[in-house]
């Protein structure tokens, strides 16, 4: 199977999106001039190109960019070909309507943005595939061609008649009997059991609360549609090229793909990144992304989408400060990107995302974002042959999970101020500010290479994710779990007790009475710390030691942190410094230790294969001790002892070799 | 007529929703047992049933239902035996979209959830009366039937067609005319004038504000229009079983339903209960539905549904503490509750509501909360005969009307701050802290078994309702009244000077210059207090005193507080103290006395029949000096001189009979 | 052509809406009885009148309206007489659904309120044109007669199909071609080439962004398309009385009509005018708005509304405190107004605006608030001939542009916290403060006139504008200009460079490096003040001075304020003071005055012709030294070397002559 490997041959790749349909052709020369200059080796075109391609329905028009590849290949600049389906051209939402979604309300979502066809339209599907099978013809052979992208961003959820068809056959096929379905979601309740197929639909606009495992069901289908969506492109470029590896690009912590499910699917898994520049935590949340797609990839991976500077989605959208985009960058490739890229090489002067920044920006070729640009291009070049295609390991696993997370975010749960997302960050927080290394992995799978296993909430586990929880610990594993985990099963049905007899056992605790969820800036008092957003009034069974009890309130002595053996349950969530240590302690106990000790805070270090990266997400000046001899590939100059950071400043060590 | 009584028999019946559908049959024998452990001796049932009784299109499947009537007769378990109407099941509305409601926007409220049924609906009607005549034609007969429960919780509202075609007719009924109509609507305004029945529409989706007059009509139909459900289900029952009671539960302080209008039509009058247990009035809020239920009912009535723990549509949903439950629910039964259900027995596992707490929770028999439930169970027992049947007594009334609650919710009103709600809790809250028993009645109704009435505020008053104010004052009666009241007639009119001459005559106001609404948090000064949320600017005719003048701002020297004779007018919202202040002052002046003076805060006292109530709301113990002698129905304890009551306890004292 | 001045005939108009239709005619006699003890002169009738002419389609009743016209002139109360055409009889949505107008989402607004017409519908223009062709033959020769009124608020926004039909044309009419527009458009961007015209549509709901260039032509259609509306009616009224001025009244920086545009097609422009009574910047917002309507009718003008206590529609409505209406009454006299309206005569005790107040408010002719229109009335009498049809000059202008509006509106932009419109009112504050009088144009306008020019902020610029501009300041003009300007031209097209190189160049500017907005509450150090709201990371060309820099942060030492000649870039919003004493200091060195010098903080002065304006907008008394002698014609007292105003005070001071 082609791999990113394939694209990248032992460099990093580094480039953008690239839309010189947006620009006179005169344009391109400058372009490929300054590409060169920055170091750009790899551009993504074609992303929304539908129109320029197919004016008008089943039109063909490529010369330009017949002209485009071969300007690129003339430079030796690979094309990383995107199937320009996720922003189908206007004649297609006015001469067939019904390949335009429909909301929840059942108002119609038209064009004049993107991403507006339903997933489910035979119709839209028909059109995508001639032309992808047209453009595959074309380009199979082209020398600029290096990946296949397939879409964009995938998100259109969609509630039409069309869908509910859909929805329906997706559903016959998951339970086969309407007995089945309706004792999957519990129809019994409220009078909702369906009598035939025909009258199942979608979660539409509804007068109360609506049947939660319908709308699990219907977020597995959304995610499975788009899938298909995904796979029959996928499957037409991979007849017309086998060797061409194909992706699609995720957004970031996007709750609308399984990105396990999807990872499945893909040559090469890549992911768009965009942390705000004045978040705090931003550098730990680019570490995340980081480790969670290099665990879907299973190996390198790529940054399909980042900005040089700001955004313009956000209220207020803040530029870079100066090396936040160098440090970022070589974050993504400490932590195991093979392809670093940006949305867009050029920032557009019209159209929605004319104020979101590009690698060449509004300032030109002498901005500032430009010439940092050049900077990172140049350092990647440096640093490339010995980083590409190497590994990065982990003694330290987080569960993560989209079943888990869809079941969180229902209506009508203990509270809604819990979200999963933010849990899932502020556990890897405590992992990331005690310079442990971290994977993501599912529930059910094997997680027998890690020392501790964390899972900072699983609200719907399944019969054998509980099961390979269990033997994890049984077979010696250290497994630290948070609150509120295990309470539903894959229907989302609660499990008898209200959290799965397995763990309660493995906990020991006997009976879970109450959760009791905190308001928006109420604490509990815990021995040694203060709890916050969550409580539980547990009853243990004696099997295991109260590491922490409640103190004060209704659960004064109650356990706040049980541990039996290996196997810990936090059923509430410590401050940011209580969490850290928390889990640095067990990570102790479980022989996990950082990456190097005693960094100064605020700086990262990253093993690589050989190499030491180290980071400063500070915006101050840090000075490193090292435990040795080591030589910056980024200078050439040594680093004995120790290396100055300066802020925002990264070093990539190499052992001087003897 | 039926009533409570029979249903009751002595005793204070004791249970909850009971909806074993959602169960395998075989669970059906540890409910029983674990009801009889719990002291339940009632439980409703069929509420959310239809979809299991008629699968499809006429059919019906009665059989389990027989075998579960006949299982409760057998344990001597009385059924509150539901109309299922509420929600229909999925193949009225695919098979029948006409029966869907539709919003003010015109978007169609879809099945899947409950209560998607418009009210006008002929085909929903139609189906709902055949099952109704069925249900009622089986078990006329059935010897655990004690109660009809009529559909649930009416709340739906409408503006589809079908619904504008019912409100002309109901329109025409009211005016008679077109003239009248346009009239009353004042529809010479922003060009509105009618000139066929055939224009009218329900007050649909606008550009700007709507007619206010044919908005406060629409409440009416719509109250007017779900009652209409309710009678046609009601004659069908009652025709089978005249013998049998039947209700249908509110749910409180709602305003789509006029209950007063609608506890005429009800045998058992009763009513949906759900303090927040955070809530720091939770316990007075408790005492207030309690108040206006029993006096709907004019004597005993029913709790139809309270949590024994959390609910789940709160954004954060807490559990109830250690003995609050008993607490609340032996503060029901001291203020009238016969009946003492919950919603419901066994909590679901799936569904809408599975995080909504039951009797018999997640954590099962050995959970905190059966055992609580359990305790309580056995003290209804205990008291059961002494109290079941007797009356609350009150020598205050709060005036309440839905009218003008309507009236006071409008677009384009002085200020969107005041809710009318919390003015009628607040001004009860002055009472409650008081010790005062209170009772609520209609603007109309007859007040001379009063000493003093209480008029939070009613915007609109009609003119029978005036006079009936004006003839209780003069009559010797004592009459606080709170701001904005009386500006507006039945038709929503403004009468003439703002506020109605008479009510001006009698507070002693000659001229009402402006209405000064204080924006959020700002106070005005007055004497001996701060007023919040309101002013008036009010010229005095010389009769009346100023007992409070502002001071300082636009309005200083003005009245603030206007006493003439017994009529007292109270032009802005003192704090809670002072309210209480003033109303204790006017109260005892009119011979007003508390339950018992002297009681420690948070302790609450009441008297039903011959028995005191004593319910310590705080959170500490609280020690009740008594005058006299009694003994605790509870313990069976003597309580000579006074009681001690632990946290959330509660005594229930009957005299020492010599 | 005929002006407002043919209307006043040297008085100033002084009376408001009269809406008799609404009251029983026996009323009619007392409202002409007060309205002559008020010395109204002028009332607007017939604005909701088309149900009352028109009751069925085709249908005429004007017997009411020619005896309430025969009542007025029998009075000689002059009519503002309206077409009638901004509410529909229900009968025309009823009959012609196609009239009503639909939301982006798709959604039917109904009749029942108001302005629900679609101004592309051809029926509804078929029925307005009919009608106020009746009407103008009519009374073409009444000599009650004094201005025809258009329609009331133009406001009506329309997504429906009849829309986008009318929106191709005008896009036809705009663009000639499918190329130019697609190029105007960059339709390149996202997919979203157009083949044919029919695939254009409005802007309606979409999956995300819509296109921006899109939105501006949108509501620079709407604008057009109501503006069509007008011009229709206005075109039938002035054949029939040339010689009687038309008008339409505006609503306060209202963002749907282009007012520039607008006021070029009528002979008199009103505005409706509504400060709240609370805002501790009311005073100067009414001179705003004073300002800008009176430089949009280059010359006198007239409030056609204003409230003489509280407005209905804010959260919370504030009457107005004693004094206050006549002080912003006088105030809008000083600033040009020649006549003075409000909404409406006697307060409605029926409809949706009931709580609005009137001159006539529910508390009768003994309110305060008529005893306070009274006097306005009496103290116009007595200066209307010297004031009526007197300029007000000034030599500074701020600009302001509906396009540029637009543009900074729109959806993606760098932040959502800017808002154009509370800029323009804090740079005319800037200058309100510091007692300089102030006008409005323009970008493209003659600015000759001009000692100094204010740019607040001018997102959207044109080529001809830019030119303007650079010209205004070779030409020895003194330009401030604030952040963010010239960032787009007409098109909604970034300049390159992200700012127009000509306004670069006139301001030092070599690049944009990228901008910086600030969040909410935060603010940016630079010499001597605080910047809020947003920065710029610019780099000077060496032709500038930098006036001040950034301190701190990420833009230490760059430039915040530049200076280059008499052309000034300020790259923030400096706090209120600091802008203040800036915009002070320039207007010095550009050789503008205040009107008068000393002034106590509150007190404004305003030369109208030969007169000056004192009025205080404190709540204390103050004096104010004048630099001669004068009469006060208010009190006919002389005010030698000062005057003393009261709180709220106003004196009206003449020279004396020797």
């Amino acid at each position: 199977m082609p791999s990113l490997h394939d694209a990248a041959r032992g460099r990093i790749l580094f480039g953008g999106d690239y839309n010189p349909e947006q620009w006179p052709e005169e344009v391109w020369a400058d372009d490929v001039r300054l590409m060169e200059e920055a170091g750009v080796n790899s551009v993504t075109v074609g992303v929304f190109s539908w129109a320029m391609i197919e004016p008008r329905p089943g039109a063909r028009e490529f010369g330009w960019l017949d002209r485009l590849l071969d300007l690129l290949a003339a430079h030796g600049i690979g094309a990383v070909l995107a199937t320009p389906t996720s922003s189908p051209p206007p004649w297609m939402g006015a001469l067939h309507p019904e390949t335009l979604p429909r909301t929840e309300d059942g108002a119609l979502v038209n064009y004049g943005s993107r991403q507006h066809f339903c997933p489910s339209s035979p119709v839209y599907r028909r059109y995508a595939a001639a032309l992808t099978e047209d453009l595959a013809a074309r380009y199979a052979d082209h020398p600029a061609l290096t990946v296949w992208h397939i879409n964009n961003e995938y998100c259109t959820h969609c509630w039409c008649d069309e869908t509910a068809g859909h929805f329906r056959r997706w559903l016959g096929s998951r339970y086969t009997t309407l007995d089945a379905l309706n004792d999957a979601w519990g129809t019994a309740f409220w009078s909702q059991r369906y009598d035939t197929w025909a009258e199942i639909l979608p979660p539409r606009r509804a007068q109360y609360m609506r049947n939660p495992a319908q709308e699990l069901d219907f977020k597995r289908f959304t995610s499975d549609a788009l899938m298909e969506c995904y796979t029959a492109e996928r499957d037409i470029v991979a007849r017309h090229t086998p060797h061409i590896p194909v992706t699609t690009n995720f957004m970031p912590l996007w709750s609308g793909q399984d990105a396990w499910a999807w990872a499945e699917q893909e040559d090469i898994v890549s992911v768009d990144v965009y942390p705000d520049p004045t978040d705090p935590h931003g550098g730990q949340y680019n570490a995340m992304l980081a480790d969670m797609t290099r665990s879907q990839a299973r190996g390198p991976w790529m940054v399909m989408e980042q900005a040089a500077g700001p955004v313009n989605w956000r209220d207020v959208n803040h530029p870079k400060p100066a090396g936040l985009n160098r440090l970022w960058s070589l974050q993504a490739v400490a932590r195991g990107a093979d392809a670093l890229c940006y949305f867009q090489w050029r920032q557009s002067r019209q159209g929605a995302e004319k104020f979101h920044s590009g690698m060449l920006s509004h300032a030109g070729e002498e901005g500032r974002t430009f010439r940092e640009v050049r900077r990172i291009g140049a350092e990647l070049a440096l640093i490339g042959a010995e980083v590409s295609g190497t590994e990065v390991t982990a003694d330290v696993a987080v569960l993560h999970d989209w079943d888990a997370w869809w079941s969180s975010t229902q209506q009508g749960r203990p509270s809604s101020l819990v979200s999963y997302t933010e849990l899932v960050q502020t556990w890897h927080r405590g992992l990331w500010e005690s310079g442990i290394s971290t994977e993501f992995a599912r529930p059910g799978g094997d997680l027998s290479a890690y020392r501790m296993v964390l899972v900072p909430q699983l609200q719907l586990l399944g019969d054998a994710a509980v099961d390979n929880l269990v033997a994890y610990v049984r077979g010696g594993g250290t497994l630290v779990c948070g609150f509120f985990t295990g309470v539903v099963d894959t229907d989302d049905r609660i499990r008898p007790g209200g959290m799965d007899a397995r763990l309660r056992e493995l906990f020991g605790i006997r009976t879970v009475h109450e959760w009791w969820p905190l308001d928006a800036g109420a604490t509990v008092g815990c021995d040694g710390f203060d709890g916050t957003l969550w409580s539980e009034e547990l009853e243990p069974d004696g099997s295991a030691e109260t590491v922490a009890a409640y103190r004060g309130g209704e659960l004064d002595g109650l356990p706040a942190v049980l541990r039996k053996g290996t196997a810990w349950y936090v059923s509430t969530l410590p401050g940011p410094e209580a969490l850290r240590g928390l889990l640095g302690r067990v990570a102790a106990d479980a022989g996990v230790r950082p990456v190097l000790e005693g960094l100064p805070p605020g700086v990262e270090a990253v093993r690589r294969g050989a190499l030491l990266f180290l980071l400063n997400h500070g915006r101050s000046p840090a000075a490193v001790e090292l435990p040795g001899r080591y030589v910056d590939l980024l200078t050439g100059e040594a680093a004995d002892g120790g290396v100055e950071l300066e802020r925002y400043g990264v070093a990539v060590l190499g052992d001087v070799r003897a």
